[in-house]
Formats: structure tokens, sequence, C-alpha cells
């Protein structure tokens, strides 16, 4: 099944309308046209099906709903990530959007060497990514001011670990003893100089336990990947 | 640690030579002078340090031997894919590689869409991907003419799984009960399209366990990424 995105305002009185970037995807690169059914979710857990009604100037289709999960979901799948280098930032958010990532906090850190506001572009790399996967939930995210202001955003979750190339506590043994379907888990992951020893201290006053993933250095963004597939291990 | 590469052919009499792309690197992007001390691998498990003695035409430093792992590696850590889009293999080659991944076999199954040979641009990945994470060994690149030759050449390894999202055996079940610090470990990853059936049967009468990794459709190279950081899992 082919999985088409529109935003949960533009559903209503049975119909959908689908933006020019969505519109020209079904019309042109999947070459649909009038009549044909389609299959679309508005990000927030619900499955849409219908016959397409309109193609000009942009798409419109019935919408009938054929599955709805809850929402807001029932657990949340968490990375915090310093900025790293645009294009790197950018394919993150691709690769873990697709391994189910649901939220997304992004801040500078003490070793942060980049900044960006692309949210634009980050929303339509995340809408990509859930169809390609088949996933209903578009996830959020959210830039943040500080380390700081993170810690404070994740304070209320129980299941908080943070990527440490020399942390001595193995994430294998821990993933062996856990299971945990339904819960909030969140994976802290370093800039690529790594965290200062004080940023360090404050996040596991705060519950965070630090882990390593292997003895290899890893780009922030092949750590964050690797977290993202972690978390899935810990959701089976 | 900045870590530099040569082939080990480049190294003898005490001494290595670096050719133009790592020359370029090592003085230009990295801004190293005669005299500088700088830190070098073979690829093949050494570790070497030495002295810049020339820059022009191209760099030649002293190469001490500092540390050496055995040769070839102790154990295999071992992806077979499907050829997908090159710009998606080049991605899927750095991020594994990062990740520990010391041999691929690529190959065309039935529903590969793509072909590319392009092993010396795959091995300037790897080797940035290398001296990047830190990692000793440069993984072998393997292009093989069927899946067929690709089971064959897996034949006598033990630990086999192959990805399949519909699997009826999610692998965090299996991952908590295994631990292989030491043996060659082999994780096939289907084409986007997914396996041929018979593909299947065939892979699983050669002992494949199909596993799979998460609910969501993952893209071939996500799903080699994950099974990288799986790999790094089992050996932990």
């Amino acid at each position: 099944m082919e999985l088409y995105f529109t935003c949960p305002e533009n559903i209503a009185g049975g119909y959908a309308k689908f933006d020019a970037f969505e519109s020209t995807h079904i019309l042109n690169t999947m070459r649909n046209k009038t009549g044909d059914l389609i299959h679309f979710t508005d990000g927030e857990g619900r499955l849409y099906s219908g016959h397409i009604t309109e193609t000009r100037p942009l798409l419109k289709a019935q919408s009938k709903l054929i599955k709805q999960l809850p929402w807001p979901p029932r657990s949340l799948s968490i990375l915090g990530i310093g900025f790293i280098r645009p294009s790197r930032l950018d394919y993150m958010i691709e690769k873990s959007t697709e391994l189910g990532i649901n939220k997304f906090y992004l801040f500078a850190s003490q070793h942060t060497n980049y900044y960006t506001e692309n949210s634009n572009r980050w929303e339509k790399i995340a809408r990509q990514a859930i169809k390609q996967s088949n996933q209903l939930y578009l996830p959020e995210i959210i830039i943040l001011p500080s380390f700081l202001s993170f810690l404070e955003a994740v304070s209320s979750i129980k299941n908080k670990f943070m990527a440490e190339q020399i942390a001595s506590n193995p994430l294998a043994d821990i993933l062996r003893t856990i299971k945990h379907k339904d819960e909030n888990i969140v994976f802290l992951i370093g800039p690529e100089g790594g965290f200062e020893k004080k940023e360090i201290e404050m996040a596991e006053k705060d519950g965070f336990l630090a882990v390593s993933f292997c003895e290899n250095r890893l780009r922030t963004e092949t750590a964050a990947i690797s977290a993202a597939s972690y978390i899935n291990l810990i959701r089976n």
C-alpha cells in the first residue's frame, strides 16, 4: 500500500485536500488520476482511504476513516540531540523517523558548532519518512534553547539513556533485561565533540543512564540511528 | 586522536607514503606540516605513528608500529545486501562501516533494480569511515553475481540472520538470549521490494533465521544500519 499525507486541518466533511508537494507526488510521481483510490494519514494516528475527485489546481479526494490509533501516541520514542551539520541532521531525521522516533528535541550544547532552524524542511523529510515506512504518526521536531531546557522537557520520563562512547555500561547488558512496550523512552545523543563533563553530570543527576553502544567513535547521527534501532528492541 | 590511512604496500623500511587524497586531507584539511606527529592505519589491524618527513609531491612520514590486531580479523561482521540506489548504497557503506561491519557482499536479487560497480568510490567512503570511527580494519566490499553465490559465500557461517518485516521472530527475543563475542555473524538485508518467496526459502534452507526489526517498512539501507547496530549488541 502506498501511503500519502495531508494535515488534519485539510480533512473535513468527508473530503481531504492535499498541498502542492503532495499533489505532485500523488499525480506526477505515482501517476494517479481522478477516480483512483488512495490511502492517506493525517500524521495523528488516523488512516483514511478515498477516491480522487479533483486534480486541479490541487488534489482533492474523499476521506473515509479506516483506522485510528490513539492520539497523542500511547508512548513516545524520543531522541535528544545537539545540532550537527545540516545535511547530517536531515539524514538523521529521515532514518530515525523511519525507525519509529516520534519526537525530536534539538538543542545547542557546549560543543555544538551548528545551528539551523529549518522546520519546514524537516517536516517534509519526516512526512516522506512516515509515508515510506507506513506509519500514522508524524514526529514532532522541537528546537530548545539549551541543554538544560532539554533536561527539563524530559524530566518526567523514567527510561532515560545517554549515549557515551566511554560509558562503563554496555547497552547490550541493559537491553537483555528490560522490556518497555508502552513506556516513554528517551535517548540523549552527544554532539561530535562529546558532552562537557558538567553536562554529563547534570544528565546523570536527572536520571540519565550513560551507556556505550560499541567501542568505535560514532558520528552523532550514526549514534542517533542506532539509538532508534535499540528503542525498537526495547519495545519488542 | 586523528587517524589517517595508507595501504599496507605503502609502508616499508620505516617509512610510509600517502596517496594524493590522503595527503590533501592531512596537509590541507587538518593543516599538518613537516615534523608533525601523525597516526595512521593500514586497514589490516595495524596502528602506526610517525613524524612527517616530506610533504611534496606527496606526504611521507616515519612509520613506527604501535598496535597490532590479528589479521585477518578474529571475527567477521558481515552484511549481505541487494543493490540499491547508489547514493543510498554509499550512505549504507559509510554508516555500517562506522558501526564495525568489516565485510560487505553486494549482489543482484530478483527485485533489485540497480547495479553499480564503484569499488574505488566505496573504498574511499569506507576509508573515511574507519578513520572517523577510529578503527584499524578496512572492510572488504565484494560484488557477487547472484543471490545464490551470496548464500554459497557465507555457507560455513553459523550465525545467519535475514531481516524480513513480516518474519514471525522478533529480533529482540533472540538478542536477549545470545552473545557471540568472537564468532562470525552475517545479516542478509532484502531489497526495496522484499525477497522473492523462493529466495527466502533458499536462505532458510541454508540456515538463515528470518527476524523482524520492527513493524515499520524499512528502506534497505535503514535496515542495514540497524543490523550493524544489532551486531554490536550481539558482540557485547
